[in-house]
């Protein structure tokens, strides 16, 4: 049981579950359904699917989230950048609005969720940590820009397309004369409404005599406000014959089971942007979870967070949906909210089948601009452009990834950003490790301490150089080793022994291996010794199975101190 | 004028030329030119250019070598591998024995030439350091088994094509019905005499009373002999008209001007290839160099080395050539011969330039299956086979690297094998740094040391965890340290402190400058504090510009000690 329940949580939590939990996570679940409602709509016009997709992608995978996540608090479902990579990947096979496009969606949400399941299986949650913070943070702040500058022919009610900052601006500014007036009009005053409750709306509430709690509810709830107001003012004023495009007709159904398209031609267009929308959403969401586990001292497991992830998008893919993942601001409100185990989202999906049997007529008026005020207001959010001044500050190369990252997700696009900013992430790491420093040392007086000869007053011998290498010795930078040791022994020509000091090398791999017999021979060539001192342990182990230590022209010795002695008095 | 010599170093060397340098000069190149005849037809062969190119690429780049490289005894022209590489690149875009071969040829000299000078003069010599020695070995090593088999055509007599080993197999296979027999008999006898001269014959002239130096030399010139004798026996026996593919008709003439082509479909199609030839020319190059550089504690310039090289392959462009290096055997028997300076290649191209003025129609009747024999035999003394035994014993990850290239080489084509090695040495690196080695210690009992809990009796204290991180931390590894805390924290209830210990950090890039807030943050929401200890210098600079130090839920201990001392009486 123990065992089977490692990898199928909801068997540990459901034992121990009682009517005090029942009642916290009821509670959870119906703000949530609450919240997510809109949500849900809106994400799907943002990947570019009909409405009804955004809440069929919100039940079984919540679901089957609950029952393998290890996440207590975490929310699943469509978020606004896996949506943005969706759009930006099915847009490329398929026109929106035809079958094959949702079919699409559904492959892609079958890819993504066999390879997290994979990963996750394979215990490969760790291959996320290539993205770097600089990487994640520029991508995640022009993909919140890149979606807010695509909701703007929503608020406009024109016609425009592009998944690139140039490519919508050329596209909004042909379309600009086509303008909506009463679109127009009905979409900045939503917009602002919603950045009033944003702002402005909590404060009110506790000032006008609201608990807390209470006060945070009301802000939360704001959104849904915006929503029915302007739903009703459609209705009522008959707007929708004015050109202010609704959402419509959406079907009054439980998710269909659907079946994805599994075409080679499709899979082969589809996996590499699959893989991406795994990575970028399985970051996202863990990094959210683990917060949130932290706040109860639970313990999250990576591993099983991609399985869990893995089966909500592969129930996506079965049941209508498109790739959803864990969501920040959900997530925040359900675990604020008190949910306090996976069965507040069980209760949520609840929620939302019944509001997919019951409300959908509902949402007939809802107009598409407010729904893109509901997106803008949220993705702005995530646009932190502090990022920049704050890498800025701290180091030039966490700088340029984000810059690089920021710069081509807004200009070519999601796949090169992501792309671009891994490769420069780590030519730049493996650039400053090229460069080890190296520091020539003497033997400080009275003492048996080696330091820098260039910082401090010490002893040194015209006949010995002692190199201390700061950093474990590989492949990039072997051969500036070798360089370095070249000029030094060019330079000194009573030179008779050089002695590397390992204290800081923590590996030696194969590269540096043939570096090192590369700096034995020649430097046997010249009638000068080479001598190690102060070699690690593991570092030793591997050294001694090897012929250097038998060709080594000199010795071995365990201390610095101990080569000194011996070398300057032959 | 000492600062312009440090660009061309011809201006320092040259100033200081006498007599007596001059006849060793004299002599290497005379030695040198016996051995470049028949090496320059048949790597122009290996290359799919006319005999003359092979000529013609060591003529104008020696002497520009000469003049911008920084090494005493290297010898530049066409070599096996870079030929391998130009027949690869260039037999996508046009077939062989077109004008547009031969142009495209040029272009690929013209541009690796380019990249090399530029590389140069912008310092960039270190990035070829990426290319490690198990990536380099593989390739080698693969590289040598393609080139002997892409050779075996020309000993059967027999058309075959192919850029790998699978499709020259096949090839072979599908022509053996149309063996010529005469070609295949010379062409046997022929390799056969070639390992029999490389193997025997200077221990046999040694046994026979010859001095070791002419021994030495007698053996240099066994391949000469060989080729003599087929001629001879061709042209005397009839054998051409037999169906013995002869070299024909070499043009009378020193190298003539021409023309890289310039279209941008063409520079678009070899500009990847280019980069790639200039690469690892230049890695085989340079360590050609360094090894004979050392030998007479010499200094090597790797940067100047650049920049000669790449005039070596401008030259090469203009002047009928195709891409050329460094070549080992060459620059060996040069450095052997006793050249001193590069006055010995400038002697050398002027022995080319005589024997492509007056000695071409000598080789009119030599046997295309003779030039295949002296490459076959040359080639094979790259392959290493020893290299898998040897990274297999060190480490695994080396191996696999070396593993990788050398097969997807041989099955894949060269630029796959190298795309793949270098990849695979870059991802294992970081593979290797992304789980860092983090210690748990506890104070050796009458001392200040701490060390690992698991191997030493020390104190513990269960209020402390003392966390010693045995490498930089970066984003690959950042998160394995989040989650690790993570862990550790939730297993101790009476936990009241971590202490990370920074003896062995050397660096904190801005992903686990994140992490390291995270950690901080989580760990004051479980009301346990966060503390630093043995932070060094430059990483302590960097940290205190930041909020970290500040909202540090703990304090920075100079050491380690003094952390136990201070958090054990709390």
């Amino acid at each position: 049981m123990t065992h089977l329940s490692r990898y199928i949580p909801i068997l540990d939590w459901g034992r121990r579950y009682d009517r005090a939990t029942l009642a916290n996570d009821l509670t959870a679940a119906v703000i949530v359904t609450v919240m997510l409602i809109p949500q849900s709509l809106a994400y799907a016009m943002l990947a570019g699917l009909p409405a009804e997709a955004g809440i069929y992608a919100s039940i079984v995978p919540i679901i089957l989230y609950a029952i393998f996540g290890s996440s207590r608090a975490l929310a699943v479902g469509p978020v606004a950048v896996v949506s943005l990579l969706t759009a930006s990947a099915i847009g490329k096979i398929a026109a929106q609005g035809t079958a094959d496009y949702a079919t699409a969606a559904l492959t892609l949400a079958f890819l993504s969720g066999g390879f997290l399941v994979l990963m996750g299986l394979l215990r490969l949650g760790f291959l996320a940590n290539f993205l770097s913070h600089p990487v994640i943070a520029g991508f995640i702040t022009a993909s919140g820009l890149l979606i807010a500058a695509s909701q703007l022919k929503h608020i406009l009610g024109i016609d425009a397309q592009g998944h690139t900052l140039p490519e919508m601006a050329v596209s909004l500014w042909a379309g600009l004369a086509q303008t909506n007036g009463v679109t127009a009009l009905l979409g900045s005053l939503t917009l602002l409404f919603l950045f009033w409750v944003r702002g402005r709306l909590r404060p009110l509430l506790v000032r006008i005599g609201l608990s807390a709690g209470a006060a945070e509810f009301g802000a939360k709830a704001g959104p849904a406000l915006g929503v029915v107001a302007t739903t009703l003012a459609v209705w009522g004023l008959g707007l929708a014959d004015a050109g202010v495009r609704v959402v419509g007709e959406v079907p009054r159904s439980l998710p269909p089971l659907t079946m994805p398209g599994f075409e080679v031609d499709l899979l082969r267009a589809l996996i590499g942007p699959a893989i991406l929308i795994s990575v970028i959403g399985f970051v996202e969401s863990v990094s959210v979870a683990q917060t949130l586990a932290a706040k109860r001292r639970q313990r999250l497991n990576p591993d099983q967070e991609l399985v869990g992830l893995g089966a909500a998008n592969l129930g996506a893919a079965f049941t209508g949906g498109f790739p959803v993942t864990g969501g920040f601001s959900r997530s925040v409100v359900n675990f604020d909210a008190g949910a306090e185990t996976p069965a507040a989202g069980i209760f949520t999906a609840i929620g939302l089948a019944l509001a997919a049997l019951a409300l959908t007529p509902l949402v007939y008026y809802l107009p598409n601009a407010t729904l893109a005020a509901t997106i803008i207001v949220a993705v702005l959010s995530l646009v932190d452009l502090s990022i920049f001044t704050r890498t800025w500050r701290y180091a030039r190369s966490d700088f340029s990834a984000v810059a690089i990252t920021a710069l081509l997700t807004l200009g070519l696009g999601v796949e090169v950003g992501v792309a671009a900013g891994v490769g420069t992430s780590v030519l730049l790491h493996l650039f400053k490790t090229s460069r080890p420093h190296v520091a020539e040392v003497g033997l400080v007086p009275g003492t048996q301490h080696f330091r820098n000869i260039h910082r401090h007053e010490v002893l040194t011998d015209p006949r010995i150089v002692t190199l201390r290498v700061d950093e474990s010795l590989y492949f990039a930078n072997a051969r500036t080793l070798e360089d370095l040791i070249q000029t030094r022994v060019a330079e000194g020509t009573e030179l008779r022994h050089v002695v590397l000091m390992f204290s800081a090398v923590n590996a030696v791999d194969f590269s540096a291996l043939e570096s090192l017999e590369a700096i034995n021979h020649r430097l046997r060539d010249m009638g000068v010794g080479l001598h190690l001192s102060e070699v690690k342990g593991p570092v030793m182990d591997r050294l001694s199975a090897t012929e250097l230590l038998h060709e080594l022209n000199g010795r071995v010795y365990l201390s610095q101190y101990e080569a000194w002695e011996d070398l300057s008095q032959r």
